[in-house]
């Protein structure tokens, strides 16, 4: 298959991971999360992201987002968030259907510049507006871009400065602490976040997906509204097992240095072609966004495997993952090499 | 553990479907059901639940159920079900949040009666009331009792005559069928109904949940529903492969049938203790409801791992799964022998 | 017009209402609240409910209840009501459309005992089912009952011992006030209620509904769900005017005292009937509820105006307003006894 | 008041509009539309928009938006609308409460520009993106721009080719009407617009808006979804003999066409101040959006009663309306005379 660097999402599971759902698969256990492989992920989750971290599991990413964005929203509240964010564009109107809104605000080189948010601090107790109540942030963000602590630790302060809760959209967000170099722990609760949507599933699992938050009062609230949002597993120690899995021995860590690794590797390679694939923004994670020539944008796609992402600008993004090897970035290249 | 015939959700997956999910974990496909084991499951389904059918794998009973009755209800539309059925009562409030009103009616011997929806159909264009716009029926039912062809003719047959459609949660399906001895075709589309919630994970997949549908436009619109409730799997060839297994040669009967003879294996057990112990519905399926003695019903549940059901009846739950041996039961047996 | 005796919604609004309506006709004003008449109605509220209360001008009875309850229901929580109460049965649906799901409970003699409650109390804690956070009680009920104040204050203390909010759907309450001969303060806030549905409509104003509540803070957050929950009227001088004229020289008591003591009239014109009328519910405030003959159910409504409840044991409503006089009594029952 | 100039909702009832009020003030009536004033409307609006047309009176224009949209989302579609819409930023998240989530597109001049649609179009069959269902037009928009017949005309079209349902925000849809000269019907039903959100209180009426449609099937379901959504007045017969006041003799059409002169010589008064007032758009129907110097933006508002609209350029908003006199137009030239 030759579109291999779509997306994350089109490996397989690490041999690791699908190895624990094969030993768990043994004997009776509770369910819903009353089984001993759910115990174990209530542990390890404070060995990683602190010992006042509760996780709660799920089973997509956008189910962890309307969760965490639910539980913080007090009933009205809306969300600040990037324009071009996941939740905004990419969940078939989740948010909404949930009765959240979506402020938006544009990007700046990939990022929500905290300043930006200003014009919806004007909202606040004008009744005729809807009242901002959460930002919500990617990281890495949409555009492969990675937030720094500082620029983390701003934006939290800012929201707590305006009653502002803060949700953290961490669907690869190993791949920024990775390359950080710091600890998922660092990247949230010690920068105080409210609540995080954590997810494993598009770093080598095979489906795996959370909601973690630090305070028990509403961690409690999560886990009904989980069930409400029909994120409950039945099975649920197939999940946590892969979580498990996941965290042993630094796993985590190694899978998503890997797939950064590989984008490195890749943008190098594709240092050649610049005159034809213009990389539009800092490659900080596993993602790379590039600006292609019009005829190459209309005539590439379906060969190559570039994901389409905007027609204004013949945008396209390449992603790397935990599985991409140099074998494959070296037969990208040679294919590219080819068409162009 | 002795409580495994608490729920069937306490199983494993069966070796086989672990082994399916095992051989699809090489190489790249594209995610979000455009790999080619949810090609396969497209065939396959149309084999099973005949030509028209269209299956849209999601990730949990309930996220079906939602995902069902948000398609047929027309943004305002109510879903008339048994007062107990699983929607109603344990669903912490998903249809509600989804903005669906369930109006409940009392079951008859486990059973809903579709002369009961009367009630029902006189809130038929008042504007006050809210309109009745779809059956739900669960089968089998949450009593494990099981609707005859008849009695589920019957039922779609009035529901057209009033404009209603008509949705079968058949989180255990199969096991109706493999007691009534008849295909998943004729029980669903042979009977005109609508939307079939269809689940394999309590009878030996892993994790693998479905809405299907005979209409290529409803199935369209499920397509959407799916994404906004949160039930669209990224790896989704993980689900789809699971169900390929479940379907390639009649394991999912199998596994149903072996469910159901342990529940008359463990019904005949039952016998000796019939004076303590007094079976209240027809054991049709894999469960078994039973009201206890008082004392007995407060004090053995936690050892013996009964589900308790119903406090003002003493009645509990005991449930077969399609692993459970003849030695558990007896094992059971010589448990519960014990503590009477 | 015959039917006038079916609800106090046919009445007009009073002579010194519409007056107020028209006094206010002048000149330009704010809108949206910020105007000289609400801003009189900010303080008559205090006199009435006490120092702490706080209205929230609204426009149907339906959208005050929904406002209350999402006020209260943390966005995920459920509201324990009688299964015939108005939220559940007579709002279209309108709780479920916001999100919350009714959990009900049968009426004893046309009121809701709370010792009733402790069914829905064993759920809390069970992320299976929805989680009870609120009682909703209605006062008067549905059926003309009266709730004591001995009644009240058992319900908001054994709501506050599970933590349960409190909502009281008040769209005749200054019928309950009339018939205990109690104030609006002592209703309410004196009890510990949360927050209040309150009506005049009904009682003799054009148009006007309102939520009172004694806490800043939600008050605050009641008035970005009234936007919400589109109930905030432009020109809303016209709906503080008349709550203004409402509370003007005692005229709501008087007016709930005329429609209470024409309840009390009619009841009595009825006795000679009781073969054939039986009065079902002690008459409190300004409804009856009968059940009638067969024949004369079947026979009647049209011609005379009863209110159809239900079918199943033929009962209808007669309902008085402040506008009843005794000779629209003495004709309906004029009317009646040729109809016997 | 100095602001009698920053919105039409400052202006009281039309003394023929409050008099229909006072004669239907007499008598029982059935609630809830069942009465006289009702039935004679449902006429009425058949000479205004046509003989398929159907009114459902609301009491918000929020309130009548959600039900149009409701009422053609089909439980899941969004609305393609202008990014500065009445629905998307002065209605408090109420679609978004309602689950529809709106598309915004940037105005040209004031208008939206039916080619701007295009990048939404291209969401269409993609399941990860909420699929448009609907384009809303707010006529006049938002910034007091009247969209020609043909301009309407090519939307409608545009909508039809790609499946898109029709709603037109007619709130000031008189007023649009009286500027370009042509009758309610020409600019709805003969365009083909689906559902219309019709409203008379800015342009004399008390309270009384509305909902129309021209589809029987449509409007059925409207009735069901109005209730849901809160917007059924008990004592409707108030809210229609407003409506028939508005109608009788063109009263509509004439205080509309004063509204619109009051803002053409409000504007030629403007003209000695341009150096100053800079009017932004073209004056079409009764508003007139202008930018500020700086400082004048930060120190009129109080005294002089702008509609502050936009910060970023000093945006203001003077409104007239049906009662806005020559006198009122001077005097407020002359206080800003002073002010300058």
């Amino acid at each position: 298959m030759s579109n291999l660097l779509a997306s994350d999402n089109y490996s397989i599971a690490h041999p690791l991971i699908l190895e624990a759902i094969n030993k768990t698969n043994h004997g009776y256990e509770k369910s819903y999360g009353n089984d001993s492989e759910s115990y174990i992920l209530n542990n390890n989750i404070k060995d990683i992201f602190g010992s006042k971290a509760v996780i709660i599991p799920t089973l997509t990413g956008t189910g962890s987002n309307i969760i965490s964005l639910t539980s913080l929203a007090d009933g009205y509240k809306s969300v600040i968030a990037l324009n071009l964010s996941h939740i905004n564009i990419d969940e078939g109107g989740a948010p909404e259907a949930a009765g959240i809104k979506i402020l938006p605000i544009d990007h700046r080189l990939g990022k929500l510049d905290i300043t930006d948010i200003k014009n919806y601090l004007n909202f606040i107790k004008d009744q005729h507006r809807s009242q901002p109540g959460i930002i919500s942030i990617t990281q890495p963000s949409e555009f492969g871009r990675v937030y720094s602590l500082n620029e983390l630790s701003d934006i939290v302060e800012v929201a707590k400065r305006y009653n502002l809760k803060t949700h953290l959209d961490g669907a690869r967000l190993t791949n920024a602490a990775a390359a950080l170099g710091v600890s998922l722990k660092s990247l949230t609760y010690d920068l105080g976040f409210d609540v995080i949507s954590f997810g494993a599933t598009k770093n080598g699992a095979l489906l795996a997906e959370s909601v973690i938050t630090f305070d028990d009062a509403l961690a409690e609230k999560i886990i009904y509204i989980r069930k409400q949002h029909m994120q409950l597993a039945s099975k649920l120690r197939f999940i946590s097992t892969q979580f498990n899995a996941y965290f042993k021995d630094d796993l985590y860590i190694s899978l998503a240095q890997k797939a950064n690794l590989a984008a490195i590797e890749l943008k190098v390679e594709l240092v050649p072609f610049d005159n034809q694939i213009r990389v539009k923004y800092p490659v900080e994670a596993n993602s790379i966004f590039a600006n292609l020539p019009s005829n190459l944008y209309a005539s590439l796609p379906d060969k190559l495997g570039f994901y389409q992402w905007d027609d204004s600008d013949n945008l396209v993004r390449l992603m790397t993952s935990w599985s991409t090897t140099s074998a494959e970035i070296k037969n990208f290249i040679a294919l590219l090499s080819k068409s162009l």
